[in-house]
């Protein structure tokens, strides 16, 4: 069984270009856990000059995906939610924290918090299920 | 009081950068009530050569802050949700169109369904859920 | 394979005691879709003299797994959201209805209204996402 | 400002009916958290001889409107999700336990895990988003 860092390294081939844009960074993955990292950019902001929803969402989105894979089965998101509790700007590094709540034969939880650095401050609370499906990476 | 349309004018003004980064399209405005429209390029790809689900939670996103925002009082969004139901390619056009499934003094609720073009088939489905306040637009 | 009527049968039989307890009558049920209905009753009520939110979602829960097991195989609940927009009082009348927005050969996604009688009145909007397995009834 | 304590016996005052059809204890509350017990009846399960879906979200919606509710300001449950992870029988001791995730001026988000007692193994993830309004206890 393939390990979680070449399970991720195949999730974010080359050719992964919209992680590429949002230039999201693995610090850390293991099984039902990754931390990432990406810095909010110009292009991610709306018209009141703070990150987009959407932006957190994917970052979040990414983390549930590598969190969710690890264990060596490929697993398909279906169903996701996302609270927003503060606003980004330009030049913010957010760091998002995968964990497991509960991984059973074919269904997996996991939540995702969504902070800056260096303060730690909590700015989206996602939590995602997975559907496990029996294809190994 | 503002009309749906000077709203959305106003939110998607010149400044609003990831918007025009997803080249997304206002169909239709009015209050409770938009439709939009967006083509999904390369750039919006994961690993797997299909849109990443950020993209249609971004537009849906979009559609929940005209939608909210149409009755002239500035409104924030307080938890969403999706579910991706179909993949997504490079090129396929999508919509989504928000309506609203209740609206108090200070909370609304709608649902957004996210849909290809020309043949309609259901790709994701959103529900967002606003604070309204008490501060014009 | 069984009827959705059969089925509903099967899942309200007689020691099913918490939809007698509630009071839920079928009022409609075929494939991906079902009605029920039931009394608000005083051991309903919370402190506030309003049924408790675990009220409407019992009921909304209950059209779920009608909705999603009526199709023949065993479904079972993933995840499930809801908003309360209106408070309800001793001996209200309430219906839920239970469509279909999404099924694949595992994942179903349904949309569940729940509205007074007679006037028809939205006092809670539920989603539920369903695993469907391959177990027939 | 009243205490946690005062609020929560204002909540659940004699007139509760449902939270004392339940069974509910409460074990701990104090600002942004409570931590509350019940034991699953015959009464409460469904036609499988599980606790239905409806027993654990009133247990979680319950310790949520005590959670939120005990700094002093009333708070309105705006939108709420659960995964049911594992099934209940007859006789299963459950806790909830409520902690605070995000407090705004007017939003607070709570994530509450139901679990088994004395073994502690997750049954239920809830979250919950409510609505503060200024109105004091």
């Amino acid at each position: 069984m393939k390990s979680p860092e070449e399970i991720v390294n195949q999730l974010m081939m080359k050719n992964d270009a919209f992680s590429q844009w949002l230039g999201i960074q693995v610090l850390e993955i293991k099984h039902g856990y990754c931390k990432l990292q990406m810095q909010v950019r110009k292009e991610m902001l709306n018209g009141f000059h703070i990150a987009h929803g959407g932006i957190t969402y994917s970052l979040a989105d990414s983390a549930l995906a590598f969190a969710s894979n690890s264990h060596g089965y490929k697993a398909v998101s279906v169903e996701t939610s996302i609270s927003h509790t503060e606003a980004l700007k330009e030049g913010d590094i957010i760091r998002a924290e995968a964990e497991e709540l509960h991984r059973s034969n074919k269904i997996g939880v996991y939540q995702v918090n969504i902070y800056t650095m260096p303060d730690k401050k909590i700015v989206a609370l996602f939590k995602g299920t997975v559907y496990i499906t029996s294809q190994l990476w």
